[in-house]
């Protein structure tokens, strides 16, 4: 049997609550067979995850350690829950907490419940919000809002150079899009020398528009990479994340050939904005009832209900936090090789390249995603091709100066850890942990993070989880589009509004997408973020 | 005996309140002494005004007449309460519109219950986020905030030029002022020659940091003007708006000064950003607690108590409409004559010439402009010299596509009004009004609001007292300074939570200012909003 971490500081509340909510799962099947006793369940679930912390206005933001007008207002900065740790303790040496993070040649712990397809969501996610400005690392480029903007960009002018703006009234509101072996993707960034931008992309300077992909190095061939001329500057950084960008670049252009047929009379500009409202919903749905179900490890399953957000105290403008950007970090979630078409490939050698996803297609893509297992969330677990991207988070906790891993316990509602034990089972772990920090009191917030064991029946630990909930329901139920009086087929139509209220995944886009064509039904059976051998274990109290 | 509207249209339920809250002295005055009572009054009233029509954030913006992603997010367009009128119906000729509001010669109508203070501090709040952008008039350039842009100006580069950063540690945090007769003003935006912007003001290129004073030709003279340097573009358009400005720029200077001598280790930025703090706030208070009472005809005196925001469903993010901006062009308070120190001064001259702030002082201006009885609002009393500002105003009415006034009647919880008796009980305004559109269902907005009588004991007509009050308490109570968490000592100090629970008027500031000086009593206890000889009436059911 396996060495279980100890609950005694994880508070008597939330262990009652999870003990019920992970079991009596008749009395849970009926709740959500009764629509107004599911609606009570649902929007109760969701106020206590996002009540667990006070909400927003933050107090504090990366600009400065104290509250002022800028700090504020200006979104060019990170919000933080916890003021700065200001004067900082002295830390443990970086390359002795790298080492913690190390993962053991051929010793890569796998993740029991989730496939690869989550983590690929999760990237393309949070890339659209959770933006660190590379230059100056306590600022960050975000809109602080789920707008796809790895689809869409980010400003006017790069949503402008990824449209057609096509003359053709049948094909009004589309994004670009090229075809390869009888399939649709993004247009090429680059000429075919594989170096020069693509004239469309360009300013009259001959500067780029959109972002440029990050990470790829001039003396790289960008053409041989097939490099995507896409929204986020992290799309094309591996072809799992340009597979999710795909998906929905071909679902918008669904949905635009769909309002064409049904609005003829509107203008190009008028089906692209509504195409985009409607799958910006469509993707917001996705996140709760899919990948947000996914990490649950109740029996419940959330719906993206937007009056739970109306009238909640909660329902502030958001702003991304240093500590939310940090905590997404899932590193340890890649395995080192990847089963793919023709045979395994090494993670790292698929690193900007698009050709691992053309060559197969999306569908295959997709399904050959799903049928691998991501690996666990947690210490020992990064594959060493990531040490570097790790070391740069650890980087960045200290320098923003973020509070301790208990200061976080503390502002969640949890109790500190006073005992490696209350982190983590695995005695090896605990004695590493206490070789570098001594006590749970001295370790920083983002080892801390990944030093608690994954919880039963989530890929999550529980502090990530806690925070990932909360920002999740916090941020993607007060999007402007969920808005009491916006939510309507006043904006959407009636089609937009009976697409976004269809049931909504990955696999059903996918389903969505064949239209009339015939689709390899087991193929897209395989597509889902829980493995199909995942069994529910019974959590103690 | 006055001529009176008909109040058939303004509802039974607005009615019977008016009635209640015009009345029973002692029992408003019992629940002023009671300190749970009057916090329950108090959230009532705001509430109650607020919720008057539907809460934010707002369906539709002038950048399309349809709802999207971008009408949901980009601020750099007005929000509008209702959709455009598209296609708008056949208005009447815009020339017999202007001629509805003209001013007879040497017919001024007053206003019972204003000085010219009230209008001279109207127009320094709304400058600050009513910001119609001049080039493409559906745009603005508006921070949607109550954040005092007019003294510190809108961006951060701006601020920047404005502030002394002096090296002194007495002098931290201060905005540069010069002196004149021995007070402090802002410094000169113009060098001696009265053309070239001074270097200090300017960037590498030399263009202007901050913004170009509205409406100064450049033939005109900017040294004679005594043109300042300031946040604001629309700040040194009258000496009486300089004159609010010069009252918080000072105020600003005294904050900081305080904050000095009590935390001697912060630096200039600190100390900047905490006087800044600390002014938004005391300005937001003499917004609610002078200004609005002010406005307010009943006997309660409304408290700008930020916890009533924080539950209410109404705290969403700001945003201005473009109907906010249109109510707000009081042009018909402005009297045609001014009596300053030598005599009376036609209002006309005053444009553009801070001479006549500086050569009486502050103190003086602010006690000349309080004996100033304001003119009344409404059709009829336009000053000839701003009928070309009015004629913009139509216009922009007109361009965005407003709907019609009885519609914002209808969105406003009033009945449509189908007698022109509903809005005045003059005879021969009705005539005019009836000349020129026919019924009450063909009036535009722009022109129906101010077509109504002024209502008993307040400067403003009906529909126009609505929206004020509706916009000014859903968008001064949301300021993120006053928000659950911030609004605290950590925040603005020990001091500074002091000086913001002090009682706000202009007055008190202006007293507050003269410190261990010897103030002019007499002059002082004038610096009022209401007219001393101003006597409540007792309206009608």
């Amino acid at each position: 049997m396996q060495n279980l971490r100890s609950k005694s500081a994880d508070g008597f509340i939330r262990r009652l609550r999870s003990y019920v909510l992970q079991r009596f799962e008749p009395l849970w099947a009926f709740a959500a067979r009764v629509p107004f006793l599911a609606k009570i369940v649902n929007r109760s679930i969701i106020n206590t995850a996002v009540n667990t912390t006070r909400s927003r206005p933050h107090v504090y933001s990366t600009v400065s350690p104290y509250t002022s007008w800028v700090s504020l207002t200006d979104k060019t900065y990170f919000a933080r829950h916890l003021p700065a740790r200001d004067p900082q303790p002295q830390l443990p040496d970086r390359e002795k907490v790298l080492a913690l993070f190390q993962r053991p040649e051929n010793g890569e712990r796998q993740c029991p419940k989730s496939t690869l397809l989550f983590p690929a969501f999760a990237q393309y996610l949070t890339d659209g919000f959770l933006r660190t400005e590379m230059s100056a690392r306590s600022r960050t480029t975000s809109n602080h809002e789920i707008d796809l903007s790895p689809l869409y960009g980010r400003t006017w002018a790069q949503t402008d150079v990824l449209r057609t703006k096509s003359e053709d009234p049948l094909l009004r509101g589309r994004l670009k899009v090229q075809q390869i072996l009888g399939e649709d993707y993004p247009p090429f960034l680059f000429e075919e020398d594989g170096r020069t931008y693509k004239r469309e992309f360009t300013d009259a300077n001959r500067a780029l528009i959109l972002d440029p992909p990050l990470g790829l190095k001039s003396d790289v061939d960008g053409a041989a990479r097939q490099i995507f001329a896409v929204g986020g500057d992290r799309v094309n950084a591996t072809p799992f994340v340009s597979m999710m960008n795909t998906l929905f670049l071909r679902e918008h252009n669904r949905i635009a050939e769909n309002l064409v047929s049904r609005n003829t009379d509107w203008d190009d500009e008028r089906i692209f904005q509504t195409a985009r409202a409607i799958l910006i919903v469509v993707f917001i749905k996705v996140v709760i009832e899919d990948y947000i179900n996914h990490i649950s490890s109740v029996y419940f399953r959330l719906k993206a209900d937007p009056s739970v957000a109306w009238p909640a105290k909660w329902n502030r403008p958001n702003w991304m936090t240093v500590e939310f950007a940090l905590l997404y970090r899932w590193h340890s979630m890649i395995p080192d090789q990847v089963a793919w078409a023709n045979g395994d490939v090494a993670s790292a050698k698929m690193f900007l390249d698009n050709s691992y996803l053309t060559n197969v297609g999306l569908l295959k893509a997709l399904s050959l995603t799903s049928e691998q297992r991501a690996c666990a969330l947690g210490l020992f677990n990064t594959p060493a091709f990531l040490a570097e991207v790790e070391k740069r988070a650890i980087d960045q906790g200290r320098d923003s100066k973020v509070a301790s891993y208990n200061d976080y316990r503390k502002a969640m509602g949890l109790r500190p850890a006073d005992d490696w034990s209350q982190l983590t089972g695995d005695p090896a772990r605990r004695r590493a942990l206490t070789a570098v920090y001594g006590s749970p009191e001295q370790l920083e917030f983002y080892v801390g993070l990944f030093a608690e064991d994954v919880n039963a029946n989530t890929p999550m630990p529980l502090l990530i989880g806690t925070m990932v909930a909360l920002d999740a329901f916090s941020q993607a139920l007060t999007n402007p589009l969920l808005s009491e009086h916006v939510f309507n087929a006043g904006t959407f139509t009636e089609w937009g509004m009976s697409e976004i209220e269809k049931p909504q995944s990955v696999q059903e886009i996918v389903r969505r997408q064949a239209g009339r064509q015939a689709l390899d039904e087991a193929s897209v059976a395989k597509i889902r973020m829980t493995r199909p051998d995942w069994e529910r274990t019974f959590d103690r109290f």
